[in-house]
């Protein structure tokens, strides 16, 4: 059995998350969302609200997912869940630069553990979680990116 | 007539930034520069402060340029302006994936705004606005970058 | 009056070339395609055939199109028909990186005239006439790219 | 059963394609090389020494991987064999690029298709066929790159 | 005697920054390690902390090595101290971007200064003080990037 | 001594090219302009006429620089030379991929020898040998890319 995780901050989770994580269903048997929760990081989302939206989107549609909160380094983690891959995805050259920094890093903290990169849909391109809190901030339309719940939750954010 | 917003923060305004304002009036009839005055990002000078230089540089030389503060979706202010394109320049490969996010978020947005790009000058083709507050950090040579009326306020900025 | 030329090879125009031409056209009141014929570059459709493909793709649509072949520098000929800026389509950074040498070496030959560049559509991001051509070669289905009697001459070429 | 093409030139095969070749059976049950015979192009070795080279090169050490030749476009060759996805090494920018320009032809043509990227090894992120061809026309040092019966094979081709 | 400057933050002095000294060092005669002390930026050690971990990683070896801090301009700083050159590292596009504008910059601001790049080694390519930092963070194993004595340093910093 | 070779085409030697040399003479005491000979490869200029063209333009300013041409892989013929660098121009994101991949080839065919990289005058930031032999094509005009009797020479060869 195949199992990969899929690491991030989903902060919060987007149209585009949801599409790589699809795509990484049909190569693995078993896919874990993984959620960071660095303290050090400033988040809008608490790790609990950001596990919550990832469960209402992701978490009904595929029995082979599974959501966990991360406190360690990814590639440590990904052992102690006996997974073997770390999926990514792809959008442009700027990911790609930080990308290919964290593969090698990964790679030379533990051998064991490889990268395998899926490039986001055309209509996701660019997409991402700071892209959408910057349109929320204005209260603009979210309905492309993000799934209305979440773009309630945001807007309430901003609004408090 | 045909009528463009050239958005920003202008924190201060730079000669690179009023090159491409030049380039822009040989194609619209009138260009509207967009101060952007969200109050989570930090700037160095208030949006007051920004738009009087960016007045003192720009107004006097072309009637056709107007001055504006935002506080909203650039697309919404863009469409409640009447324009019907954003402006913006291009100067290096980080330049151009960040642009290119930007205009097919906004073209997600709203529709009936479309984006056109000028290269900036090869003399500005290094110059940010970041740079040149470093540089005014120092106490360095500022006269390839900015006037000297706003040397002076960068300069008097970090003294304080 | 603002009159823009469209330089390209159009071996043979696809839809992401109409999509740069209509947003051109919502900028600039005249649009001339400029069709080059160096003599020395193969093409796969003749010079006649290339003007043939794009006249039946935009002319009828936009009066305010004009299509004209080239075998000058592009600067030259655009100040022989009495334009002032030269239209090109972005799509990743390779291109930005050609574009910014093509725009640079344009104005030093010619300051008078400027380049403003369109962001083509996220849906054509992918697409070229090289793209267009390979699949052509295998008979590969051309709808999402071309239109039926474009793709229909592409068969042709390559099953003769 | 998962199946996936790794298509190319492999013209020739290189440490850095193997090295693809390896993560991608970690991944997949069945890993088929794509070997392209396109008659228009240029390949130093013929559709048949390429076969060879890469049969010796990887045949042996996995029962799992098979080789084939292909005459079509990847993704209709991809479907007839029965496999859902395709392979891809990223190197460097310029790779990303032209991949991401590919995948999303391939997505237009195809839906049931999709590509999976790995990153390869920091050891051969500069190797490519062109370079190892380059090396074997002057005569250069090739055990890096490519095992010794393919070194001898490249410089027999250029001294003859 | 040619005489160049090494110019960073060095928070902390990684392998990677040892390779390129060690590269300058075969061009010029002597090499000048640069730390700035940016009051406005927020380092992990402070200058006198930084200064002695390149201090021990570097000094002993190389007797045309010297170490000096920095809270000017760099190229004020490089004409201060009688040198003509600065030395930096390339290891991927965003690196490149940012030192073409910094190499630009420091030209308008001094002609007689010019700036000189190497390429890190393959191995160090992924390396960053701010990977160092992330992978510290979380007791990850450091030994590939840094000498023990400064891996203890990270550790006891962040578990304070 | 330090001794560097600067390796290239030439094809024909441009300002740019000169730019770079003069900036490397002033790291290193010798400097060998290193044409390559390829006879696969297609040149407008036969070396005998590139090697003229490098020496009437920089052969009488500095008594540092010699030429010589190169029929053997760079490193090797580094080596025999006794130079211990390669010296390589920047321009873009496009080189920086190539150069990268070259150094590291390089490298691991020889490493006593190591590449060290300018970047080029922002003047010259777009120019290119074959910018230069586009242009002359059309008759255009050379005056800011290289000299007189080197203009002559292309227009001749485009007018046979």
């Amino acid at each position: 059995m195949k199992k990969a995780v899929y690491p991030g901050s989903f902060d919060p989770i987007t149209f585009g998350h949801k599409d790589i994580a699809e795509r990484a269903l049909k190569v693995f048997d078993e896919l874990i969302i993984l959620i960071s929760t660095n303290p050090n990081k400033k988040h809008l989302f608490s790790a609990e609200e950001r596990t919550e939206l990832v469960k209402k989107m992701l978490d009904g549609a595929h029995d082979r997912i599974r959501i966990c909160t991360n406190d360690q380094l990814t590639v440590s983690k990904t052992m102690e869940l006996g997974a073997t891959h770390i999926v990514r995805g792809l959008r442009a050259v700027t990911d790609f630069e930080y990308e290919f920094q964290m593969t090698h890093a990964n790679r030379a903290l533990e051998k064991r553990i490889d990268s395998v990169f899926f490039m986001t849909d055309n209509k996701y391109s660019f997409l991402s979680s700071n892209t959408v809190k910057e349109i929320a901030e204005f209260n603009g339309d979210l309905s492309n990116f993000v799934p209305d719940f979440i773009a309630e939750k945001l807007y309430k954010k901003f609004n408090q």
